[in-house]
């Protein structure tokens, strides 16, 4: 046993531990208000008969998954509800392995580091193909990396580091290619209501066998704690998605998935769109302040994370712990999403200090 | 990929698509109140602030952990909180698993259908052996099926679907016996409250860096459907059992964590007195019905299960389908808990109808 532990806990702790303020710029944990109407789905919970408390359906419970499959336009039967979308990648992952069609893992790099520690612990073996230079999929790359022996690929659209939306037709690609190799593709596409640009396309629009898509409500409801997800999967691997969740989880946590319900159901679009413009200035702020500091930096079209190098300054967990103690600024080293983004720093942009903390960033390196 | 799924939800989705009225005795939801510190506790977090609503620590709140270890007696470094009891046995048994000492996973027929299952998705070898006819354990069996190629053996006590409490000394000889052959033994006491005879002892009295005790809140506080449970791991295997948590789950649902902190901390002993109390009346009203059935069945001394033999009619899937529709009264197959109780068929007595539900045994039997 050899996994490789995501970091972000390691590093939230150390900044928590810091002697002065530190502006928490680690995790993609938003700082707005959830839905008024998720608040209102927990209390109705509350006073809800004794058998609301006992298990729901193993899948999920039928209101909700009736109301995901009605947004994203698929079969009802196609839906589990995860514990978050770090359960559905699990569950997309070990389904893909499970066909037993191969043992290569192939990610993009950079790679949100829950995926390879996932692909190790499931018996995969991860390999990791560079993005392009500006975070878009180097299609040629990817579809050399598939082989006979490859049995899933991530894909994480609005990507999370490199704020990167993929064109619909290098997913195609990527999908057609894991296709004629027998493998499948997981499109992780939790941040899919962070688009700045109206760009994305859901790979649901892809019809395939080999093509799983995952999703939560965390980062669009601000509840990453509530821990409520999903996956939509091919007919061919539904059943063996709900064994494996079933046989880990039985259920998932149901005041949670009632909230949900309650939220979808009652939540206007502008909510969403405020949220999105509240990003979309702390963006501009940010960015413009990495200009004063004289640092390279992404500017992301999706998500809400930004990627800034500072010279002579690599991504290193040690200059992040430095950053802390020194600037009083905690961002996530680019070292932890693969060696792709090594020199680089992540910076969540999920504070109202955002801006702040570019400055005290100018100032550090100025 | 050949797991196992375990039939509940199978059975009662059966249940509830019968055209009669059914007393459902299938799963083992308690039919009571929750503590009203827990529907508190759900209140007040429904009024937190943004920031409750993110993801709390991987490993479990703090408090919680506490709380745990308090109740316990052990060091709150042991604690992981987990997704019900589901997830904690899944650690346990994969933390054993992962030592790479050997591939057995020796289980107690009678067995609780989700560990042969978690057993063959983690690449084990399950293992059968029979317990005595009383339910008890049977030391020298266990002894003799542990070797040098068991990586765990999982115990359950009070026992599903038996009823037995076994006795402390007899698990001491089976924790010893894995440890000279370097196993694990997974101790599942979620039935701990259910103790009528007062003889449970808890594992957690063996020290032993072989001994994982798993736990939930899901029985003794009413909400199977929270998904709060617990493993108390040796020093050794609680890093890696936390990584594999954090890679499948993440965290687990934090309004569902808050609210049993609360309830821990306010809920008086008469709360699980009275359901004890309860649950004895139950078995007694019970079980006279089944005398008056001239049914056999098992007195349990802990847990809320009464395993029943009708003569001549088998607990086959087919039959506890045939008493759902003929009867109404819906009960589990003595042959989804492996070979040693395939004529018997198990109620649970978490319904108000327990007592109709075995007038209506008598009635259909006589």
């Amino acid at each position: 046993m050899e996994y490789q532990e995501p970091q972000f806990f390691a590093v939230m702790q150390y900044a928590s531990r810091a002697a002065g303020d530190v502006i928490d710029m680690v995790s993609g944990n938003p700082d707005w208000e959830p839905p008024a109407a998720l608040r209102e789905g927990l209390r109705e919970y509350a006073d809800a008969s004794p058998d609301e408390f006992q298990y729901p359906p193993s899948e999920g419970l039928r209101e909700l998954r009736e109301e995901i499959a009605a947004r994203r336009n698929v079969d009802v039967s196609q839906v589990v509800v995860t514990n978050g979308a770090g359960e559905a990648n699990y569950l997309g992952m070990a389904s893909a392995l499970d066909r037993d069609t191969g043992s290569g893992v192939v990610l993009v790099d950079p790679v949100y580091p829950y995926y390879p520690g996932k692909a190790d612990m499931l018996g995969g073996e991860p390999e990791l193909v560079p993005s392009r230079r500006d975070g878009s999929l180097d299609v040629e790359a990817m579809v050399g990396a598939i082989d006979d022996d490859t049995a899933c690929v991530v894909l994480n659209t609005p990507n999370n580091p490199t704020g990167a939306v993929y064109d619909i037709d290098a997913v195609r690609r990527v999908i057609e290619t894991a296709e004629e190799h027998d493998a499948v593709v997981v499109v992780d596409e939790v941040y899919d209501h962070f688009d700045f640009g109206g760009d994305f396309e859901s790979a649901l629009a892809i019809d395939s066998p080999h093509r799983i898509v995952t999703s939560a409500f965390s980062k669009s409801m601000a509840i990453t704690g509530l821990r409520v997800g999903y996956a939509i999967l091919p007919e061919a691997l539904v059943g063996g998605a709900k064994t494996r969740h079933m046989l880990v989880n039985v259920a998932t946590s149901r005041p949670a998935q009632a909230a949900v319900v309650h939220a979808l159901q009652e939540t206007e679009p502008e909510y969403y769109e405020r949220t999105r413009r509240l990003l979309s200035e702390r963006i501009d702020a940010f960015t413009d302040a990495l200009d004063a500091a004289g640092a390279a930096y992404t500017t992301p079209e999706g998500s809400f994370y930004v990627l800034a190098r500072f010279d002579g300054f690599p991504g290193t967990m040690e200059n992040v712990q430095r950053l802390i103690d020194e600037a009083g600024v905690a961002g996530m080293p680019g070292e932890t999403f693969g060696s792709a983004r090594e020199d680089w720093i992540r910076f969540a942009l999920v504070t109202p200090r955002a801006t702040e903390g570019a400055n005290r960033l100018a100032e550090y390196f100025e």
